[in-house]
């Protein structure tokens, strides 16, 4: 069973490592210390779990980071400004705005304000633009750390069928158009696909970013089938995936657990992101 | 016969006459006339009809055009430098370069380097990224026009299991974004995808934008299916599209003939954009 699954906490690690040298490297050939700084608005406890973890990821690599707690209140305006000044601090090679924003927030005016050079979560309008063009990019993180992934393992994309699941501007868009530019014939499902399992069935490889427990069984994959699970669901006080993983495990060729899988890989994507920001300023 | 066939021609028509109204109310209550620069390099004859063509559609709906017709020989700075004076030209609302352009040009620069809001052809990558968003931007004429003559003749997009055959920048991608963003369910198949009937024989509704003559015969079709032909191509001295529109014709529900059908809404939509860009500015 163990060679069935791909090791997100083993590749982000070894990852982590080389970004740690290079690091090293960057801080005392040019005297460069990658910059990051995360914008978090309000209390909600799992936005601060996630950007603790960044923090911490932040650290262990040996970069500079500061975290802008705001309140919840906080204005558009203000928080544009703020942004304003981290585009122009030297400091600074990464931006990131914890999302879900407030409601009085307009996300989209926020992705399109930080500076496209800063812009490590991939959210910019014209880094979708030339990663849709196939041109270089920062690519968000979860679709990128995907890709990484399957490559690691040695999966083949190219003229496989790739079945992607959930089409948000984060995950599920951004990784068909990654799959797609490494030559996978690409269906994009979602919430107004009729009869997923007629899709899915059908998949050499599927991604699922959905964000519902065990939407996935074994009935609807093909034996054999390379299966990334990027949902994180509460299922009884456990972390589970779309995947009902021990339904399908007996049936798949390799398969992300969760956690251990996707997860780890986002996170490591955003160092890697800033480390390249900070390399190319 | 005739009630299968998705007529662009008469739709086009239709849609001209429109926007010639409009432009003789907006000349009359504010003064604008909508103004495009079409700049071409080189005697390539096609390319020269396309830019004829366009140059007579914009005078029959009243635009005020201009037409630079520069040597292949025209360096890229040159090139940019005119993109530059007309982008601050306040007669001139939409900018189109016309494609190919010679290999010493990069494209991409080219793109991006008309203003996103004079960009008439849909292809700066802030639109495209726009485009991916969900968000307003201006669109690829291509992909515009399919998605009009679908609605007008009241083809259902939701839930529908759309095929893309092709993913070129200009037509396949945005039109499998924009069949998506209409709730589609879309695949993409391109040159690497393998067994490519295997996923047209499932399609409700297919587009084909290879450029290959009678690519998609009636076997690798289902009954009912509705097909757009984005193909152009000479066979025979003739002018065919991606489809063998007399082999499939007794199986479909509605199909675009080629000529007629995807081409005069390309144009159409040029001019719909370039009026949307004046409206705007």
């Amino acid at each position: 069973m163990n060679s069935k699954i791909l090791d997100g906490k083993k590749l982000a690690k070894k990852i982590r490592e080389e970004i740690a040298q290079k690091v090293i490297h960057l801080k005392n050939e040019k005297a460069i210390i990658p910059g990051i700084a995360v914008i978090i608005l309000g209390e909600d406890p799992a936005s601060h779990t996630y950007v603790n973890m960044k923090e911490k990821a932040c650290k262990e690599v040996g970069f500079y980071s500061e975290i802008h707690r705001l309140q919840n209140s906080t204005k558009e305006e203000e928080l544009l400004k703020l942004i304003e000044q981290l585009n122009h601090n030297e400091k600074i090679h990464g931006i990131l705005v914890q999302l879900p924003l407030p409601d009085h927030i307009n996300e989209n005016i926020i992705n399109a304000h930080i500076s496209p050079f800063k812009d490590v979560d991939g959210f910019h309008p014209s880094n979708l633009g030339k990663l849709f063009l196939g041109q270089p990019s920062f690519v968000s993180c979860t679709p990128k750390g995907i890709i990484k992934l399957l490559k690691y393992y040695g999966v083949e994309i190219r003229g496989k069928h790739a079945v992607v699941i959930g089409r948000s501007n984060i995950v599920g868009k951004p990784i068909a158009t990654l799959l797609l530019n490494e030559d996978a014939t690409v269906t994009l499902c979602h919430s107004k696909t009729r009869d997923l399992a007629q899709y899915t069935q059908q998949a050499d490889i599927i991604v699922s970013a959905v964000g519902k427990a065990h939407l996935i069984n074994h009935k609807m994959i093909k034996r054999e089938a390379i299966i990334i699970d990027a949902g994180m669901n509460r299922l009884n006080g456990s972390l589970v995936g779309d995947i009902d993983f021990h339904d399908v495990i007996e049936k798949v060729k390799l398969i992300t657990p969760v956690p251990g899988g996707v997860g780890p890989m986002t996170i490591t994507m955003l160092l890697e992101n800033t480390l390249e920001a900070a390399l190319r300023s």
